[in-house]
């Protein structure tokens, strides 16, 4: 990296790097060294996003900053984890000061808020794309993975699903003519999406089974489902969808809402006996939480409020 | 990632997945889940290489697979630490199985050999680069930093410099004409490094600094310099130094050796009271350890047999 690159990121990073306690060695070193507290385990996380493919190449630089470190949040909340340091492998293409000082300050007032220190990273010339690893941690044993959904169980999703969905369908359809001074709500959920973290934590003890969707309902619930061994009936008119999404046909408006991914809400499932207290979460939370269905042994059917089914195309890019 | 890409990854790392111990959950889910063993800290280091700055494009996968992780290995090693975990971004330009299983391959050799478990990552297309995280684990308190060099220390390096450099000029002048069926001990060193893991692990409680040499001795050792606040006084002569590179002028025989980087030995420092310790370790390992000079109050001065001093560009790329 140039030096001028280097004295960007030290401003914006200066005081990031100690964010959190347990940084015994931070940047700077040949690598970080990092105190887990006594009887925690280290939850770990890495999502790349690379331009023109995870966001348009006009995004403004503090919105690919936040949504970088955002998508890999999301992933450490949907374990019920408490992040606490991030690395940060950053390509770009050219000695762009502006655009880093801006990348740098969307990446920085996220990691403030969500108090996660930045403990290492790279620089590189190429084509841009940033890749990010996360670290957090969860008391032994209390991680709530995928695999945890039985029979029986409440399906639920926290917030409202599709608003992101439909803020890229208007911005590939040129709708949005300047991203960077016309934000509505659907286009703040695609750009600067919120990780659920204290949700998360919250749901630590109550969840059986957690998952971030960033893929679409239906592929992601479709991962509890495959790691669980279960089915599940989900009642269509229950789903919380954005309500934005109405100016849309029928078929675009369930394909966006269950399939179009990128609104980084929480789908978890619970025993029912936990009902009552993810009743109270929901009272205390400012992040709404919707029962959408019930784990059933076999299957998955979507049902209308008649009772008929609906069939939908279950997609999304499969990671591993 | 396609349906092809997931299989021939699964392929490859099948097994790899629970190399080592502590993985309680592993790739799958929204992020592993990992047990640090009591009384140990984490060590991590994130490294990028972009296909045509940090390896011509032409390199065969096997060697990409082998250094993107050895380079990854040989920072933990420069801290002591033991080499547990590693994540792996991968982005690919196009769905070209014969370049991924290569690249797989090569990587889950290296990977073996050192008994790191692959426990996450993201595979997502555009231009070639990977991005690889690495976490090891250290007694409490034993990690071996920059900063611990004081006046009066040995100053030592492993192996021999500048043989990778003199081997990436040989390409860049067209002297390898294929690559792929062409080895010789310089190419050998610049395409497949060795990270010197057993020798940074057996340096704990004897170095009082130590470093990777990746931007090459004069860079590296700087930052021990820096980051300890001492100078040092090196001859010239006792630098360990490929023989190859005597086919080059004076002028490019130190350019090389001192500047050219992607050797991958350690520098390290050690009090006068160690020596006994470094002596023995010497004679037990494969890898030579060679006494270079001595860490003083100020300044760097490279001193020739008769006592004089040359003067040589410190240069090298500046990571954060």
């Amino acid at each position: 990296m140039t030096r001028n690159e280097f004295d960007i990121i030290r401003q914006y990073f200066r005081g990031l790097a100690d964010n959190t306690g347990g940084v015994i060695c931070g940047i700077g070193d040949d690598a970080a060294v990092l105190a887990i507290p006594p009887g925690h385990e280290l939850v770990v996380s890495t999502d790349t996003l690379v331009s023109g493919v995870h966001f348009p190449a006009a995004t403004a630089a503090a919105d690919v900053g936040h949504k970088a470190l955002a998508v890999n949040l999301s992933d450490l909340a949907a374990m019920a984890a408490l992040p606490q340091w991030v690395t940060l492998a950053l390509t770009l293409p050219e000695d762009d000061p502006e655009w880093l000082a801006g990348f740098c300050g969307g990446f920085a007032v996220l990691a403030r808020e969500t108090g996660v220190s930045l403990v290492g990273g790279d620089t590189t010339h190429g084509p841009l794309s940033i890749t990010i690893t996360v670290m957090g941690v969860v008391p032994a044993g209390t991680a709530v993975k995928r695999s945890g959904a039985r029979p029986g169980d409440q399906i639920y999703v926290t917030g409202s699903l599709g608003g992101a969905g439909l803020a890229l369908r208007r911005l590939l359809d040129g709708r949005y003519a300047d991203v960077r001074n016309k934000r509505d709500v659907c286009l703040e959920r695609l750009l600067r999406p919120r990780p659920r973290i204290a949700t998360g934590l919250a749901l630590r003890g109550i969840a059986s089974a957690m998952i971030d969707i960033s893929d679409g309902l239906a592929a992601d619930l479709g991962h509890i489902l495959e790691d669980s061994g279960c089915g599940a009936i989900v009642q269509l008119e229950d789903i919380p969808i954005a309500p934005e999404l109405h100016e849309l046909t029928r078929a675009e408006f369930w394909r966006t809402a269950l399939t179009a991914g990128d609104d980084y809400e929480l789908c978890f499932t619970a025993p029912v006996a936990k009902r009552p207290e993810v009743e109270r979460l929901t009272q205390q939370s400012l992040v709404p939480i919707t029962p959408i269905g019930e784990i059933m042994g076999s299957g998955l059917s979507w049902r209308n409020k008649d009772g008929s089914e609906s069939k939908f195309p279950v997609t999304g890019y499969r990671h591993f």
